[in-house]
């Protein structure tokens, strides 16, 4: 990782009062008053979000990554995927298969798959993930809770939305906070987790320490890295930043590019508590030490 | 085009009787009913879809391509078009002030923009143009139609969906047909225009033309090559093989690496009426002999 932990703390202070700032509300303020963040002091007018923050300790950072489990503990923190657009129903039900064969987290799909995942995976130990905004994350906020509304009814248990990483670099970070709280919602409502995906390869490290703030703010399960559609994948300094900022609380997902078990560690190493992977039988298969059959990675995801 | 017009004829017999057999109803038919279509009679039992295709003649495939006219005129045939992820409100601007200047048909953009252009473009001759399932194509026709809804709503004239394109490969044709028709019914419903984004890349020949036919029953209004984001754009054949199934009556928009005057016109004669691309300035500057500045090209859309 390219920053230490005093470059870390000194970057989120930084981002920490311009996220409170964006999110301080509409109504026009006179300079210096209570609203007025410009010289960071605000910051103490909101207890909750300051004790958050504040938790995001150096010690966080190397307290929560840990070595990859071996053999099947590994399924268990696999998301089995295919996002591929032109996956068929007989590819998703052989994902289904390889899941149940393996105890994977989940099998991650394309909202048109949801009801067939459930279909096939109920009375398994095996969740039905799915992703919504995907992945682009351009739609309102109002769009993507009524896509996780409706895989939630068709029995998703966990959705991944991609954030509006234009309003995050504009630094709106109102519409990012409904953005990701519309969703958030109406996945808390029905018992289910949200990830939110940030697609880091678009951002610089002051989008990635913000987006997981508001993340958080939000009250979202877990932050995750990359949809694997945005030409490029999770990184281990890109997991460790995103365990640094959101703590012990919340979960690290590590997607795209995660092609083996040594890739896996990395990730894990780095602090990811969730890998995001087509490759999740070969993953599982170097870990307890067979040969790969080699033929279960689909894409780039 | 490497397919000659009796090659074609024979392709386009052979995957309507496909398409409308996989159109009948569910419930189990009798071999050698009239429902069943395994030997190619019923299809004299849906006379208008069989008018339609019959329609589709060789003729059409020579009489409707034309040549891209010059100077302004080419700016009427140009979505100009911004999907990047991380576009901001910004870029978004510079697009409508472009698309005012240049008089584009359109600016084509990701549905949290939606408002945005309406209110920057209010007045002006450009439409709003936006995407919905985009790009991947794979969410139920409910989540496709809320989504239609909403940008109409803020002030969206033209959808372009992406097709399911898992159904379209499964032979699914039913849930396409819901797919496709669920978005221009809603489009329809407010005098906007709906185009069917196909993804040629993804597919072969035969199900193009059967993705053609099935947006042509569906009553949707251009059909479109790519998103920009599937790996691969439009060709000149793909234009002539899908202006070639959907007759005169329909628009046919050619979209995904057109980046200069050359591609545009290529685009033209094998049939587009509608060329989606951020290129957009410097075709029409190319078209009208100055020298382009070669800045207005976003990315690989």
């Amino acid at each position: 990782m390219s920053i230490n932990n005093t470059q870390l703390e000194k970057l989120v202070d930084q981002i920490t009062k311009q996220v409170l700032a964006g999110l301080q509300p509409d109504k026009p303020q006179p300079a210096k008053s209570v609203g007025d963040c410009s010289d960071g002091r605000c910051v103490a007018d909101r207890p909750k979000e300051v004790r958050q923050l504040k938790e995001v300790g150096a010690t966080r950072f190397t307290s929560v990554p840990g070595a990859l489990p071996a053999d099947q503990e590994v399924a268990r923190l696999i998301d089995h995927t295919l996002l591929k657009p032109d996956a068929t129903p007989d590819q998703i039900a052989q994902l289904c298969h390889e899941a149940r064969t393996y105890h994977f987290a989940s099998v991650c799909v394309n909202p048109t798959h949801v009801k067939l995942c459930a279909d096939l995976l109920k009375g398994s130990d095996v969740k039905v993930c799915t992703v919504v905004g995907f992945p682009l994350g351009a739609t309102p906020p109002e769009v993507k809770a009524f896509e996780a509304q409706k895989a939630l009814g068709e029995g998703a248990t966990e959705i991944d939305m991609v954030l509006n990483v234009g309003a995050l670099k504009s630094g709106d970070y109102k519409l990012l906070l409904k953005d990701i709280a519309s969703v958030v919602n109406v996945t808390h409502a029905a018992n289910a987790l949200c990830k939110v995906i940030l697609e880091t390869s678009l951002l610089n490290d002051e989008e990635k320490v913000a987006a997981c703030q508001i993340a958080k703010v939000a009250e979202a399960d877990f932050v995750k890295t990359s949809t694997g559609f945005g030409g490029g994948g999770a990184t281990a300094a890109d997991v460790a930043l995103m365990r640094y900022v959101v703590g012990s609380e919340m979960g690290v997902k590590a997607s795209g590019g995660v092609r083996n078990y040594d890739d896996a560690k990395k990730m894990v190493a780095a602090g990811a508590t969730r890998i995001g992977a087509s490759a999740g039988v070969r993953i599982v298969q170097e870990a307890s030490g067979k040969k790969s059959a080699g033929g279960s990675s689909r894409g780039t995801y």
